[in-house]
């Protein structure tokens, strides 16, 4: 990911919190406890989840630049599946058991 | 994560699907291209974001039982705050700037 | 479902936006296309993807009130999962393919 | 939907998860409780929801050859459109009617 | 926003369900305790979150036809973004503070 | 809302990144283009599409303190829910043209 250069449209037309917005972007961006790759593999799965295509094609780009394999990527997306599938068994757990639960065997959720 | 014992509740009803998934969610598990802590990192920001509090808690106690430090899960959930943030300006960026664009001054966005 | 004997607080605070929904919500319970199991699994699985614990249970209800099985429901929530997965893999898959398709083999996506 | 003859770049990319995950999918279009045309129905309103266009296309296609009517379809869509409403309403009505309740008159939420 | 002058394709195939949800998108808009220009900034805002393009820019032009700024406009898009923000780190503040608060510091949470 | 008097954990344990957000958060509360009551009606709507109880509970209180009705607040809220169910019919309006338009008549989405 190139330095930007230029002003996004949001700072222009509003610096009081656009300009605030950028500071907290760019420091999630730098060095911290989390090194670049995992940062940017939490931002592409991240990214896929919240449907944002730019998104999704800026940070893929900027992990495999960062040295993440297309095995590492693909792993990170398939989790993203199983994530999206799970939380939905998962979140309501106890209505599901209290009608669809069985009686005579231990039913519990895996997750 | 302790090894599972009982058997979930939707593979007690509907073992021809619920036993896929549980296999899906297992092959997750395992050691692959990405190792654990980055795994449980990654699985505790999307169970936040697909709001599921049994998840969060789960992959927040597996992430600090595989040696991610509080430092490092705070982080990712600041990055998942900052694209939760960031896609709402991105997903449809050229509307925006069609509408909302200055005409004598590049405006590009910043992610 | 029995009968709505008492009006919605949203009704009483809001009569001209909430009286019009009320109706909307209505006319969507009567018979029309599809018969009342059809319609109750449908609003469970898309009340357990809208994180609603209240329509949750008010659905789940009235579906086994309508006769809709145990396995028959499971079987719904399990789908839901499974869009929920196959979902983060296909919606932007030409970004996917184009990042990480492997050149030698053709790769196309399943769903 | 005709059988799928090539291998999707997931599994190429991640075998040890791409491939559970293509079973998981399998099994949930096979004949099982539900029949196929109420599957397809399931599947295009919960891919409207998680905003996937190549899902909405390819479920939208599979119930029509299934031998769902436009009909029947469209009213599937006006639930989830239903649905998409209610849950706003209903997923914390306790917080609503705290603050927003009438008291000298009783009410309740109509979901 | 001009008078709508056709029937959408949801009243032609379902009129049973789809008109009175077309009846209840018409009062949503005609004047009633919120103006026209907060509604559309509502709106907007909304249409930007359930990743609807064609609401987005529906609801820009017509915001912007009603008078409402571009710095109105960008401002509440930035606050669109910072509840996309800060609701990923208070949903589940209980679950964040039991595992990762500070106990020689009174840690809270902002929002 | 009163003066925040405490910092909160995401800023004790990631200052690099939670203290940006906080300025972040902070700069979208204060004055500006929009009034304070515009404000906090749009966040309490987007508190609730994003799911924070908290942050409902919070907006309400604010925006009931900042002067909004209870009136004006129902309507934000049925705003949000007819939001909600039109944007489950418009994102993907060319694909539901496609398969479910009628030939002799011509057939227009609303919004």
């Amino acid at each position: 990911m190139e330095p930007e250069k230029l002003t996004p449209w949001y700072v222009l037309r509003s610096p009081e919190i656009g300009r605030p917005f950028q500071d907290f972007y760019n420091a999630s961006k730098s060095e911290g406890a989390l090194d670049t790759k995992t940062k940017e593999l939490l931002m592409l799965s991240l990214s896929c989840v919240f449907r944002c295509p730019h998104c999704v094609e800026s940070h893929l780009k900027a992990a495999l630049e960062a040295g993440v394999t297309k095995e590492e990527i693909t792993e990170a997306l398939l989790i993203t599946a199983v994530e999206g599938a799970g939380t939905q068994l998962n979140w309501a757990k106890e209505i599901y058991l209290k009608y669809l639960g069985i009686n005579d065997r231990v039913a519990v959720t895996q997750q």
